[in-house]
C-alpha cells in the first residue's frame, strides 16, 4: 500500500482563460488525485479564487518541490498561492477573559473531533478559567493587562505565542483591545467574535444597544481582527429572534449560543484553510 | 340565537396591583366572554401593556357606553385605552412607486383572507402599477411627486386619504420621503419597509452597502415612519443568509422575499390591533 | 423591608366565563402582586390553560394554605392546579451513555446561570463521562445495563433517584430504552432528545435515515418520554440546512448543535414550570 | 465585437483521475472562457458531478458539434452529459387547481425577472384562476378531471403539452395525482410542492397531521414527481416555527409562504440547469 498525503492549494489571481485547466493539468502531471475543488469569480473585480484538495503519494513531492513546480503558472497568471498539507494541524492559541462559554465550546468540540486543531495554549488576563484549561490539559498562562503596562503584557503574550509557534489566535470573548503592533504580527491570523450583527452595534455593550433600539433579531459575528475596531473581514454571522418579552438578560443568554456558533465555525473554516480574504471581504468555501 | 360582537381592548399604564383583576372584573360584569388576553410588563420602566379580546352580545353596549364604563378604572390606574370592534375592517391606503412585489403581495394576501383589511386606494408617483390595481379592483391614484411641487403632491395625497377615511398608510416600497407635516397627520399610522436589517445600513442603497461590507446575512425591517429616517419603532425583521456566491443582484432578489414578509406581517399585526408603541419600541402580541 | 416569595400557579380547565377574573381576584385578595400571566385557549377542545407568577410576602401563606384557599375555584371550574414556589430549585438527574456534548452543555449552562436547577446526580451505563461529573462536582453513578439484567439496573436507578428526591430526569443522549414500569414512576418527568425532526425518522440512526432520503434540512426534537418510542409530547424542535455537500458525518456534526439546544431549552422550560401537557401536545409559555 | 453564447454542461460519471483536467482542456481547446464551475463527489458511491458554464463565440460551434467533440471524453470516463445554451429559455407549463398563491408567485417572479422561463400555458381542473392567466397573458386551458374520465383528461393535457413543446411541468398546488403513464412521459421534468417537511406527513392534509402531532416547526418540500407519492428526489425544503398559539388555520397561512418559496426555488434551480438527480437524491448547485 502506498501512503498518501493530502495537499490543500489556495489560489487568488486575476481571472484569465485557462486557469483551471492549467491548475488541474499540474495536478494530473504530478499524479495527484483531485478530491475537492471550489472556485469563485468576483464579478466586480474579475478576480478568481480557488481551493483544491488533492492526494499525492507520500514520498514523491514535499512542499518546497511543489511550490517550485507551481512557479511558472504562478508567474503566468499573477497568482497568490498558499499550500498546506492537511495532515499538519494548526497551532491555535485561545485568548479569554472572564466568560467561559466560548472557551468551553472550542475545547469540547476539539476534543470530540468536530474541530481539529492543536490547542497549544490559553492566555487570559484573569485567573478564573484555569480549571477549564486543566480539565482539557491545555497550558494556561495568566497575563494580567493593566492599562499602564499593556505594552509589557503584549510582549509577554507575543513571546509565549512565539514559543508555541502559533498559527492562529482566537479571541474567545477576550475583553481587551489589541494594539496595531500586536495585530501586525499576526495579519489575518486573529479571529474575534463580536456579540452583534455587524455592522450594527459596533463597540461596547452591543446587546444593550440592541435592546434599547427595540430590534426583533439579534446576532453575532466572527471576523478577522484589523486595526479598525469591529470592521475586519466577516467570516460568519448568525442571528436569533427576540421580542418585547426578552429582557436584556434574555438577549445576552440567547446571544451566547450565537457567539459560540460563529466563533467555532470561523475556527473550523480557518483551520481547514477554507477562508480567502479579499479586500475587506471573505470567500468562505463549503 | 344571540348575535355576538368582538371587542378588542388595548391598555397601557404604569404597573399597579390589581390591574388585571379590575379589567377582567369589568368584562365579567358586562357579561363579556374573554377570548384572548396577552399582557406584558416592561421591567425597566415598570409599565404594563395588555390586549384583550372579548365577546359581548350585539345589542348591549356600543363603543361609547363601554368607554364611559371604563372611565373609572382608566382614571384609577392612569391608563391609555384603545377600543375597537373586530368586525370593523381597517381602511388601508397603499403607496407605491415602480416596484411591484410588495404591492402584489399585500393585495393577494388580502384577497385570499390571509390579511383582512379594506384596500381603499393605491397612490403612486408612477403609472406602471395601475394594471395591478385594476386586477384587484382597487382605485388607483397617480400623483407625480416633483421635487419642486412636493408640497402640492402631499396635499393631494392627504385630500384623497381623507376622502377614503384612511386608518393606515402602507409604504410598499414607496421611494419618496414624507414631510414631517404629512407624518404628523398619521402618527403611528404609517408603516414603511426598509430593505436592510436596521439599524445597519440606513438610507439609500442598503443592499449595496451590505454587499460592500461583505455581510453573511441580509435583512429587511418594517417600522412605523417617524421624522427620523429609518429610526421609527420596529415592528418586524427577517433575515436570510448570503455568501460570496451572491452577487448584488442576488442580494436584491433574496431581499425581496424578506420585504414582502416583514411588510405583510406588520400590516397583519397592525390591522389586528396587536401592536402597542412604547417610546421607540413596539410590543407585538401573538 | 418585607421578604417576598414568588408563587407559580399552573391551571388547566374547561374554558368558562369568569375564569381569569376569579383567579386574579384570588391573587388580589391574598395581597399578591401579579408579575406574569400567560394564558391559552385550545379552540378545538375549548380547554383553558394559564400560568401565573405572583409575589406574596414571605410569612403570610404557605403552599398548603394557598391550595386550601384555591379549592372553591378549583371545584367551581373543574380545574387541575399545580403550585410551586419559584425559589425551590428542581432536583434533576442526568442520564448519559458515551456521548458527552449534551451533558457538557447542561452542566455549563447550569454553572453560568442560564439554566437553574439542582444537578443532583449523573447516572450512566458507561464510565467515560465520570471526569466531566468531577469537573462540575456532581455525583456520578455508573450503572451498566446488560440486556439480561435490565430490570436490576432500573431498580438501582430508581433507588438512586429516590435518594436524591429527583423531580426531573433528563436523558442526555442516553442510549437505552426505558421500561414502561420505569416511565410510569416519573410521568411527564422524563425529557428525551431525539436526533431527528420528529415525526420523521423515528427509531435508530435517524441521521443515516435522513442522509439516505436526501433531505435538505435536518432537525432535533426534545419531548417527554412515553411508552411509545419517540411519540411523546414534543417540547422543542430545531432544524439546520444541509445539502449534498454534507456527508453523514456532517449531518451528525450539525445535528449535535441542535440536540444541545432543544434539550437545554426543554429543561429550561420544564424547570421554570412553563410546560403544560395536554393530550399528546404541549403548551409552552414564553 | 464578437457575439458570445453561454454553454451549460452537466456531467455525471464515476470518479476517475483527470476528469476535471480533461473537461477544462476541452473548453480551453474550444476557446471557451470558463465562467462558473461547480463539482461534487459522492463519497459513498464515488460518483462525480459537475456543472460548468463557459462562453464561446457565437458562430464557432453548435450543440451538435460540441457533443460530437465531447464523445471521446464521454466514452473514456463513462459520462452522462447534458448540454444547453443558456440563451434558450425553458418552456414551462403550470398546473393548478383552486388555490392561487403558488401560481401568482411563479408568474410575478417570472415577470420581474427573478425567474426566467417561458410560461407557455396554465392547465387547471378548475376555472377560477383564468383571470390570473389573463392578467399575465398566459394561455389558460381548463381541463376538468373527473375520476371516471381521468385517462381522457391526461390525454388532453399531454396533447397540449406537446403542442407547446414543454420542457418542464410545475404542479403549483395541483390537487390531482398523475398516472404513472403520464409521469413516464416527463421523467424528472415534473416538479411538485408538498405542504409538509417530507418525509413527515406524506399524503393528504399534512397541516392537519402536523397540527394533531403538536410539532413546533412545519415545512414544505419541492421535489420531482415519481410514481411513489411524495417520495421523489427532494429539491428544496423550508420550515417555519409554530406553537400552541397557532391554530390549524395559522399552520396553513404560515405554510403558504413556504410553499411559494420552495416551489419557486426549485423552478429556478431546474430552469438554470443546476439540479442533478442521482438515485433518489439531488445535487443542487449554487
Amino acid at each position: 500500500m502506498i501512503n498518501k498525503k493530502t495537499v490543500i492549494l489556495l489560489i487568488s489571481s486575476p481571472d484569465k482563460e485557462g486557469l483551471v485547466y492549467k491548475i488541474t493539468e499540474f495536478i494530473f502531471h504530478h499524479k495527484g488525485n483531485l478530491l475537492h475543488a471550489e472556485q469563485h469569480i468576483d464579478k466586480e473585480t474579475n478576480y478568481f479564487f480557488m481551493r483544491l484538495e488533492f492526494e499525492i503519494s507520500d514520498n514523491t513531492y514535499d512542499k518546497q518541490s511543489l511550490l517550485v513546480d507551481l512557479e511558472p503558472i504562478k508567474k503566468q497568471y499573477d497568482m497568490s498561492i498558499e499550500l498546506y498539507f492537511k495532515e499538519n494541524k494548526q497551532n491555535v492559541a485561545i485568548f479569554t477573559s472572564i466568560t467561559e462559554h466560548c472557551l468551553y465550546d472550542l475545547l469540547i468540540k476539539n476534543k470530540s473531533g468536530e474541530l481539529d486543531f492543536n490547542p497549544c495554549c490559553i492566555i487570559s488576563n484573569h485567573q478564573n478559567n484555569e480549571n477549564i484549561a486543566e480539565h482539557f490539559n491545555v497550558p494556561f498562562h495568566h497575563i494580567p493587562v493593566m492599562p499602564e503596562y499593556k505594552k509589557e503584557a503584549e510582549e509577554s503574550q507575543l513571546r509565549i505565542l512565539g514559543e508555541y509557534n502559533v498559527d492562529l489566535i482566537v479571541l474567545a470573548r477576550y475583553m481587551q483591545i489589541l494594539s496595531p503592533e500586536f495585530i501586525s504580527c499576526y495579519p489575518q491570523k486573529i479571529i474575534n467574535v463580536h456579540h452583534s450583527f455587524l455592522p450594527a452595534f459596533v463597540g461596547a455593550n452591543p446587546y444593550n444597544q440592541a435592546y434599547q433600539r427595540g430590534v426583533k433579531i439579534i446576532g453575532a459575528t466572527s471576523h478577522y481582527t484589523t486595526n479598525t475596531l469591529d470592521e475586519g473581514p466577516i467570516i460568519e454571522q448568525k442571528v436569533v429572534r427576540v421580542s418585547h418579552k426578552d429582557s436584556l438578560e434574555g438577549f445576552i443568554r440567547k446571544g451566547k449560543e450565537l457567539e459560540k456558533q460563529v466563533l467555532s465555525q470561523a475556527v473550523n473554516k480557518h483551520t481547514q484553510k477554507k477562508v480567502l480574504v479579499f479586500e475587506n471581504k471573505t470567500v468562505v468555501f463549503d
